[in-house]
């Protein structure tokens, strides 16, 4: 199975279909916008479609109409209000209800669609929606006592962090160890658990429930504790999916084999991980949209002392903004493609099929998602701290919101598990997925095309030195996009079997200086199970880009400024690991060195001019963006300007203005100083 | 000459003179304080001397037992009332008067002491204090009319962002270009503008004057801009170090040559650059602290089932976190030594010493703090990045300070020039430098140490291929640390070289064809003189630490573990650079990678066990920190929950629950969708 087309009829008439597509506002940008080499409508077309094109504008003007959902950038909420607005502003989407069940059965997408357009307006809201609209709030860990007596044996058992449990959940579900009355442990099992009254909102006898306090960001979510005190529930409210206790307490599971059962919930367990490199590729493009727009207008310097240049257009700034300017592009067919394998997933689950294949599917997806998270979230976090620093002292202005965007993007990292945890979980599936192969055990094809050279990793010590040969061979050919794409997605290829036989031999050479499996694992993590987890998924997000530009449904006029952007993201990411490829001999002499960075900056300088109009694909509306100078019409300084001065108390002297004057620390004569 | 010696007789005695530093509470982080192979304490004294350690104590004290000072961890303060704490607390400060302008010309380093202590407590105070202590603002650009008249011709020419001018400032120093009435343009001066009556704080006809909003971070500093419409200013209020207008309008300067009118003003600038380097040192000091002390308490897993580990026993984690540890020891000694040849550099300023070597000891100062800002802000930036991800969700609960960090040390990436930018002028020296050499212009050698391997350099080409054969030679030793850190010296004295050989072909080759200098240099940044500069502040910030523990005043106690953290920060950064060394050939093969790996994790094993000791002496008092996960008893847990018990309606319900309570949105039956 390969990537899920993401095409159909309509985008090929994408020309000929941009009268739902609304004209950006005009201004100092057009100049950019005129040398443009393709149709931004087009793209936009290409990539969304105009059912969703629809959906969205849908979506951002309802929120823009409604007075609830009114703001002034960079304005300053207490926590306590953030939570109420958020609260508020929630239940508003209840009413709206975009999403209804019919349409997500017809078309699952649109769920992804409707989060990245709360994100976009702000995340905390979104996740108290679709926690709230999901039933559940979390899940908690504890120990629970057999016959459904639930208590926390101390503090330190309590679960922090649960959505939306701070203020005002009612019921929890409870993941935690079922013993029955024999004494026998059966593991984990989750419960549905009351812990305030629905009427009342205090806490149920035997709970104490809580408010974690203030967080980075993301503080409309209430993130909450609850600690139990023998408290009593009912055995129905056991959640019996995946095993059941009898009325007079027998265990009784649907799944004869424990591992498989363990199994079953992993392909499942990937949905957070899946929707959260989505949600960081969405900061990443707002973060984006504001710093190439200020780059694009904000002027300084310049060959000649009266005229001043537009800072994109220094090299400079180039290669520190557009690498990410690609990325958004990658991980946007990336995520959208990975979303559609996780549905063909799920669909499997709900038609209860049991084949191998579907087993299979599950961990690769499990796999998939513990490396494309990592690299959602870090390439977001990177990027919107670049952004930052590009856009100078104004990115610093809290009004600008890239403060905001890192500050809501940074728990990506860490929620559904921490990036540097997860991405173990993806190099022992490799790990084990080589072992199998070498033992000739598998007879199966993995089902998506993420280890699809599995024929080379086979020979890969055998084939190495052809491919040097080969790879002599691309470093001498005329820079052509397509080429030059096709030299980071070849050295990915030996990337990854070069870390999947080293990463074995570490281990082999770890366990056999008789180390445990424990320690031994521990001591492979660094520069080799790591490093191999994110080739692997660097590797996958880079053929599934350049599969997209060769597929023959891309229209014609975009195949060009798609093929720089996925050239410039392999060669970009391919040089985070550049010493590796020296190492392993793929890499020879100073000419790979001198052609990935001569490359890189060349594609710079052509995507300079289609900047401002890949942006415009991505931003979603001034009143969204929040963002004065990240404005479509490019008047940086009349933007912020009139946001500066809309702000509180700007020209008000303070309150204390009496104890001030009245009473100054004596610091000597001004004069006397001169 | 060479960086200067931070040691005195009191530091050889140090073993026996720890009485005045209190004891660090016991507690859970006893563990691995016993482990340590060195004492903290005479650490600390080796690195402070007993007089500022003192004087550190008093100023920490005095913070903590005044209730003006009291604070909770992460609580939620809005802006305004942020910026009213802030002045009260600096009035407050000025009242203590910790530091006199005699103790100032006794010890000038207690300046930086004192901002060390503020910035640990609130960079926003700090900030505050030192811009009143300074009296004037901060620098406006505008431009200036004859005969003191002063105007802003529109919105874009006001000057963003000056310290102190949103509330209170009354005076604020102006650089407008001077124009004499004869129509000549005299170039930048300062001026002396008032802006608010200081009887009443508002503001003086002709001038608007506000408060720019909301921040990032440090917003208890009021930022402010200022327009002005034909403000009259009298003659007197031209800054008249550099140049002065007679009364009959004649334009008189004490300098011949223009040129070194603005060398002189070169070094001075410095002063800022130097001290923001300190800083974002300071912010990685308490970022570091609350990791390492979490890491070694917070426990995850282990090979039983039964026992789980600190976090700190994983090779992972110690691969994240203590190459920053490792980078607080290096830039703490680079950030003293610096500091001391910047106040030798001011002393010639005061003595009026106009000698060749005191304009090239400023010109070097300028290139070193335009590069050691960048490499200490983004150090800092990473190293608190990571050290909130190494802490999971609680490093994501603004209590535990590490967003606070992250969000005052950002603008040190921007502010008093853009780190990119200013690697230009260090990359520039270095290059004019090199120029002169190469056509036997210098006579006089450089003052600091930092071009020391000149002859090296001059022969750079020619002594390839001996540095290809000792670099063989020092791959194939027994690590020792002595000559782990030899490694990476060697191998940054090559880096510099060769790129500096490489920037000015590069700049050659551009020019050669047929480009303008603008863009020649524009188009020479990246991979070259940008990485220059970096290389070039790295190897300088290495070789000080590496000659300190050379050093025969050193304590031989302290040696090892100094060793180790010097060999290990060399290693570390040096791995950006892999790639050029292979380009350049200085690495050839697989071993140079091999051993650089294999050197750095065997470092962080050593290191591990020294993390908690080595954070000691980096650490202020709990009252400062204010991180309940970093905290010295190391009761993690304890401390963690008081403080969210200690937090503001953590358990009552919120003020709309009647609202919440009354008109649910109705999502189904929770019972119906089990």
């Amino acid at each position: 199975m390969s990537a899920p087309a993401i095409t159909d009829a309509k985008y090929v008439l994408g020309e000929k279909m941009d009268e739902g597509i609304p004209d950006i506002p005009s201004g100092p940008l057009d100049i950019y916008r005129k040398k443009a080499s393709f149709s931004w409508k087009q793209m936009l077309q290409f990539l969304e479609g105009d059912e969703i094109i629809a959906f969205k504008q849908h979506v951002f003007r309802t929120l823009e109409s409604d007075p609830l959902f009114a703001r002034q950038p960079g304005e300053d909420i207490p926590v306590e209000q953030k939570r109420e607005l958020a609260f508020r502003r929630c239940k508003q989407l209840f009413k709206y209800d975009f999403v209804t069940r019919d349409d997500v059965m017809q078309n699952p997408w649109k769920m992804t669609i409707l989060n990245d357009c709360l994100g976009m307006y702000d995340w905390s809201l979104g996740a108290k929606y679709f926690l709230n609209k999901g039933v559940t709030t979390d899940s908690l860990l504890m120990l629970c006592l057999s016959e459904f007596v639930i208590s926390s044996p101390d503090f330190e058992a309590a679960k922090f962090w649960v959505g939306n449990l701070g203020k005002t959940a009612t019921h929890s579900v409870v993941f935690a160890q079922l013993y029955t009355p024999d004494g026998q442990c059966h593991g984990l099992h989750s419960f549905i658990v009351q812990v305030r009254d629905p009427k009342t909102l205090l806490a149920m006898p035997g709970v104490m429930v809580g408010d974690m306090g203030k967080k980075l960001g993301q503080n409309g979510l209430d993130n909450g504790f609850a600690i139990f005190h023998n408290v009593r529930i009912p055995r129905e409210n056991l959640l019996n999916k995946t095993g059941d206790v009898t009325p007079d307490g027998r265990y009784v599971s649907p799944f004869k084999d424990p591992n498989k059962r363990f199994g079953a919930s992993l392909g499942a367990l990937s949905g957070g991980r899946v929707g959260i490199t989505r949600m960081a590729l969405v900061n990443l493009k707002l973060a984006v949209t504001v710093a190439v727009r200020f780059s694009a207008t904000r002027r300084q310097f310049g060959p000649k002392e009266d005229e001043e240049i537009p800072v994109l257009e220094y090299q400079l700034q180039q290669w520190r903004l557009l690498p990410f300017l690609a990325a958004v592009y990658a991980l946007e067919h990336f995520t959208r493609s990975f979303c559609m394998n996780f549905v063909e997933f799920q669909i499997g689950l709900l038609m209860k099929d049991k084949s191998d294949r579907q087993a299979e599917l599950g961990r690769e997806i499990h796999a998939m998602s513990c490396a494309s998270k990592p690299l959602g979230s870090w390439t977001a976090q990177r990027g919107i701290q670049e952004c930052r620093e590009a856009c100078g002292g104004h990115g610093y202005l809290a009004m600008n919101r890239l403060g905001e965007l890192r500050d809501d993007n940074d728990p990506n990292c860490t929620y559904e598990g921490d990036n540097n945890v997860l991405l173990q979980q993806t190099s022992n599936y490799l790990l084990s997925w080589m072992q199998h192969k070498q033992q000739g055990l598998y007879t199966l094809e993995t089902n998506l095309p993420t280890l699809n050279f599995h024929t080379l990793l086979y020979y890969s010590f055998q084939t190495l030195i052809q491919f040097l040969a080969s790879s002599v061979h691309l470093f001498n050919v005329i820079i052509s996009s397509d080429v030059v794409s096709s030299v980071p997605l070849a050295a990915y290829k030996w990337l990854v079997c070069f870390l999947l036989g080293e990463s074995q031999r570490k281990l082999f050479h770890e366990k056999s200086s008789g180390l445990g499996d424990f320690e031994a694992r521990n001591n492979s993590q660094v520069y080799y199970c790591r490093s191999l987890a994110i080739a692997y998924i660097e590797h996958t997000v880079l053929q599934r880009f350049h599969d997209l530009i060769q597929d023959e449904q891309t229209p014609a006029a975009l195949r060009s400024v798609l093929g720089r952007l996925c050239a410039l993201y392999g060669l970009w990411t391919l040089t985070n690991h550049m010493a590796i490829l020296y190492q392993g001999g793929y890499f020879s002499g100073r000419q790979p060195v001198d052609f990935i960075h001569t490359a890189i900056l060349t594609l710079c300088g052509q995507l300079k001019d289609d900047a401002v109009a890949l942006v415009d694909v991505i931003a979603p509306p001034d009143f969204i963006l929040n963002s004065p100078i990240g404005k479509a019409d490019g008047e940086l300084y009349k933007n912020l300007w009139s946001t500066v001065m809309q702000g509180k108390n700007v020209l008000e002297r303070p309150s204390w203005w009496a104890e001030f004057c009245s009473d100054k620390p004596a610091v000597g004569s001004l004069r006397a100083k001169l």
